[in-house]
């Protein structure tokens, strides 16, 4: 059975874990979901080590980033962190950021939630489904939180 | 038994180790808790790597940090080593920074006990109670050493 | 019979890796070639790390940045994620990456394309022409999406 | 007995190893000092790491960063790989840096001076007296090369 | 017998590895030297790593930075992983690297044929007469590509 991770923080303004388990068990209704909350960005790497530890085929993480330059460095060095896990274990960690300044207030909920559900989606297809289930939307302009940019062709 | 590792620095301009102590010896009484005081932030990994080897079932760290981009480069290096002592070791460290820049130095030293002492619950949270014990809080926007944001829901 | 990875994103707007497994296929007709599809270049380094577990003897990654300062930062850790799969499996993983500002957008697709085609080759070369195979070319000024700057001899 | 590292450059325009050399000596008379000499500070991680390799105890390393936004990514580098000898080790390198634009010229020899004086001092301290040796210096607010700021209490 | 590996670009305008080649031959004529021409930087820890892998005692690199801000993000990067790649093999790897745009292009040939020149004396003097080859120029404000800043004492 697949086993898949959830990593939230109490920083984030948005409860994004609960969108992605929605999608995850929507799409994956026979899969296990365990959630892990952390108080920050920064906290984020180690609950995700832990959760592939605990055995789950895949991560995702949902991260909130403030809007001072402290913040983005802290960013840094968060992702850093999760791709360093990955490569570690060898499996995927989606890694969902939202920004505190990249949009203004009333759109910010929009924009969390609907990444969270796109990326959850995106973590079932390449743990389920495997390395080609996105290749058909392969330099397509996808984006998560706003509108697809689309295909320069 | 759990036992707690505290690290903290001389360049600090406020004891926030001994309100770590405090909160974690009241919230955890039975727990044992091991002080390392390093000279500064870019010693802090080193001593929770060497805290964890001597069997701490969780880190937390206070740094401090100058108001100089040199003191701000030092604080992505410093951050980045702490995210990998906790990914090698699969153990938490709580980063506590302040920046002393961040506030006014009225303001700072509140700051400063304010966000070791709500950080040394947490980690007493993921350190004895496990994953969930902060995901009734997930989403929330928790902040420490200034109010919290709140939900944007 | 050498194998190589090839790995793109959803996020970019053109089809790089289309174009790369062309040059690939036609360089070196007899490889295996393996494809990979992820959503964001925060997600290439595991792509990659999972191709050369795989048994790939080198892998190119196909990368799209955006305009934002953010996703400069997630460059920056993206690239020190792909150098550190090369060194952790000594083995090459070609880094092509486009900017979506680096030039105007009726050129970017060109730059794309070319930079993609180029750095196959220069795969093929270093995976089955070996350590030498680019010496004739060295100092030589080469560049990829653009003209070759040439060697200021 | 115990064995301190002391890495140095020549790109640095004071002889700090020499005042740290001095330091060691006078503080722990009966331990080995081994110097290690490399151009600059890029180098200094491959030296500290294989002073520790050669049995050091701890290792002090001085740097010299030049004045240009060059000098301080490289600055970035050299620190993130300085940490993860110690976090590879377990054990500590006091990573001494001075930079050239910090002060002005006449005050810049003192800086490096005291610098490299107070954290040969600080080793001695970690390696020889152990974790709690600075503990009653937390939160005070100590400086090296400049006074100290003192503590916000 | 000893190896040495000089690693070198495509990307670059001057054939920095040929200068480099020239005067470890003529320093240590006895020497195996290899040679690994790579597209660009960030695929310099690659070369470096599987010259160490293929027994070399030390390794030097020749790197060519483009001048936009993204050509400096893969500086940080490609300097993290020639630092990793040291500390992984406890072996040198001298990274010499010139900026597009630290002087103008008169100069720059000159620029990176010295710093090519020094750096590879650099090298054959840590990997053959160790540790304490240099320390009798430690503090003397060396500089490859420029003329010495000197000492400040």
């Amino acid at each position: 059975m697949r086993k898949y991770g959830v990593a939230d923080t109490t920083f984030s303004r948005v409860d994004m874990g609960k969108e992605a388990i929605r999608v995850i068990s929507k799409e994956d209704p026979e899969a296990q979901i365990v959630r892990y909350t952390v108080p920050g960005i920064k906290d984020l790497p180690a609950a995700a080590k832990r959760l592939l530890d605990a055995g789950c085929d895949g991560v995702i993480t949902l991260g909130w980033v403030g809007r001072t330059q402290l913040d983005k460095y802290s960013y840094i060095a968060a992702s850093v962190g999760l791709i360093f896990v990955q490569i570690m274990t060898s499996k995927h960690v989606m890694d969902v950021t939202v920004h505190e300044d990249e949009t203004n207030e009333e759109r910010l909920a929009q924009v969390a939630i609907d990444r969270a559900r796109k990326h959850a989606l995106n973590l079932v297809r390449l743990v389920r489904d495997g390395p080609n289930s996105l290749t058909p939307l392969a330099g397509k302009g996808l984006r998560q939180g706003y509108e697809d940019a689309g295909s320069l062709d």
